[in-house]
């Protein structure tokens, strides 16, 4: 059984009708049904909670963590970022999604400032497999098609990923980087785009598979302590 | 000076009155002209020359090889290809334009089918910079738009290249990793994508400018001797 | 279960009475026993077996190939390696064990030389780990150490590898990079270096270990059909 | 002319009676002298001028920044490592000598604890080239042999680099990558692991040669504005 902790900022569901409507029980809700029932043992924490949910007992047990959040981002406080950072490091795997890409979680492990472009306007989405044997597009076919989604456009001011999987083709003419991943210290890192609150993204089957495989893909290896500082030599 | 040597299959120029009408000289010539008026000491060849145009001699001579072929990729002899290839490992620089992603050279180096989507309906295309720091970009914008040109779609059958510099849009609605790098041996090689024959494209002037960053970017260091086979130890 | 084939070249061991005291019953053999035991199902396949034991049928149910060849890669016939490629370009693993690294069959897929230095003088090696997430190396501590084994030093005239896991120190003054990984088409390639013949190093529980942990990596996922050639556009 | 700024904090030579007699006007001096002498605008700053030596002004004018930092990392000012920082993304180039591993802007940049083990006991380093064709080893043999260094050892807690160009060999019986490219946002960062206070590193000429070539690979290309933020559609 991985060990999944979803963390949404969980806002937009409390403040606005349109994303309630779409999200009664909040957008972690559907995501957490899905894996639920692939042998996945999932719990949610958001914002609001005492230490946003994330305690160190909580991150102690958490195999891959789930990050979304939007307009309060500058509210996630400084030391549980540090805290989630120092988990990553050691081995917990992390999946961001859509907006998270401007959370203090992702910026501080990137390195860059996550900047893109953007526009609400419901273009349409596909988005191309371009490394088709790796494990998060597993029983994908070619692309997947999502009718209405918020552009996000290059440049997308990240790293260079260690692995690109999947690259958007919208309807005005952007293209993008939509599903990257990342190495930090022990830890993996996925960043898969689609999922904005006001579209019903977090119901699609395929949208849903490909979290699914991030996160089988994310869960730690058993890692070796990671020995640092002062050392002596092995040869004479 | 770098010596550039411009390779080009040169037979749709004279079997087709509308890519003759475009290119009277060969579509190697524009590139030529453009590159010969940047401190390039440029000289082309051709399949039906002896030798297909690249003997030892030319070879020797030649920092950055440019190459476009298409329907005729068989006639290449194995032997030129290999000697081309030999170049390559010692740190001859190699750009490869359009069609000859198909090329002997090209599959040879890379190791892998090389395939991918194609249609000739005059799609729009815009190439989108993913990579604004590198010299195979300098002095060009966000994107480059070319009117026409024939789609190349994903999945493109590479390696995951070292660098992706850029990716295109097309109004049928696929994308493709349309500048890429990748280094073989001591040698530097270059993938662009536009220029099919029946579109004016290498008379546009930032295809142009991609293509002599990319010669400068791809000419070779000063590199070591590469040894290899039986070695004595260094240590006691 | 994952079907793993293991081809072992099997000459010096009929050869060579040093190699044959360690190996009776062939390098593969040992493999073959360590592999069995954890959930795979195992077979093997040799040189001088018709077609090399690399029939379309075998290689149809292989979802990961182990090569092992050293003295005899030029009679491996080349239907046979093109084979072979096809198959990993369409998904099946490959892990190539040392001297394989000169195989015809490594060697088109990487588009390079694959030279290196050699030293057949008992240097010790040991091989630290630079991807402590990788689940490559899951189990593995820091380094391991093998007491005699055949150098190998660079330049290794590879591609640059999608992942670096783990790099070789050698007694005489040597680094080698030992663990690498490679895609090709929709299959995973992980070269590992250890194993000269006349060393009992495939008896060694961490070797075997990560050998066992690269069949798992490498194992194809549900790909997707790769589509290639004319496409009708997506969009009007 | 490239502008290059070397950042050295220079406390060691004020306190330390060895390191002043090896660096008597800075470990700065020699690397300064040198690339003066190479069509290079040179400039130093140091921790206790004000603002560290790095004001808007200095930095606006700086291609190239190499840093040098050990005992003091702590007294960097948060708000001029942001600013360094800004200026790494909007395409300055970075180059992170020895003990900068630690500094505030390469951990910032990297995203991990770039922490790794490390010995003062004069091992000998050998630094085995392993990209031959890379414009920083221009003019380096196959390897550069220090007899008495620091040694640093792995895992050293960096992202994967971009580029792996050199791994050192110690006598104690530890690697480590030594020399490593990474972009962020529009700039070019390079590490170079030699050059302890107590050894005469910054003398000698393939040292000095390689932070040269650094500089002359990581100055920016003329940038095309990253435009970010909301965007209209470029097709109806």
């Amino acid at each position: 059984m991985i060990r999944v902790t979803i963390w949404n900022e969980f806002r937009h569901e409390k403040q606005h009708q349109k994303v309630r409507e779409i999200y009664p029980e909040g957008l972690h809700a559907p995501i957490a049904d899905y894996l639920a029932k692939r042998e996945m043992e999932v719990t949610t924490a958001t914002l609001d909670e005492p230490e946003h949910g994330l305690t160190e007992e909580v991150l102690a047990r958490t195999d891959v963590l789930i990050w979304w959040g939007h307009i309060a981002h500058h509210e996630v406080e400084d030391a549980i970022v540090e805290r989630v950072k120092q988990r990553v490091l050691e081995g917990m795997g992390l999946i961001v999604l859509h907006s998270g890409h401007f959370s203090k979680i992702f910026k501080s492990l990137m390195g860059t400032s996550c900047d893109l472009k953007w526009r609400e306007a419901g273009d349409k989405e596909r988005l191309w497999v371009v490394n088709p044997g790796h494990p998060i597009v597993e029983g994908i076919g070619e692309y997947i098609e999502l009718e209405r989604e918020e552009m996000y456009g290059e440049y997308f001011d990240i790293p260079e990923p260690d692995e690109l999987i999947m690259v958007s083709w919208f309807t005005g003419g952007e293209v993008f980087r939509s599903a990257c991943t990342f190495t930090r210290g022990a830890g993996k890192i996925f960043y898969f785009r689609p999922g904005h609150e006001t579209h019903p993204t977090y119901y699609n089957e395929q949208v849903l598979r490909i979290i699914a495989n991030g996160v089988r893909w994310a869960k730690p290896t058993h890692v070796a302590k990671r020995n640092f500082g002062n050392a002596q030599p092995l040869e004479k």
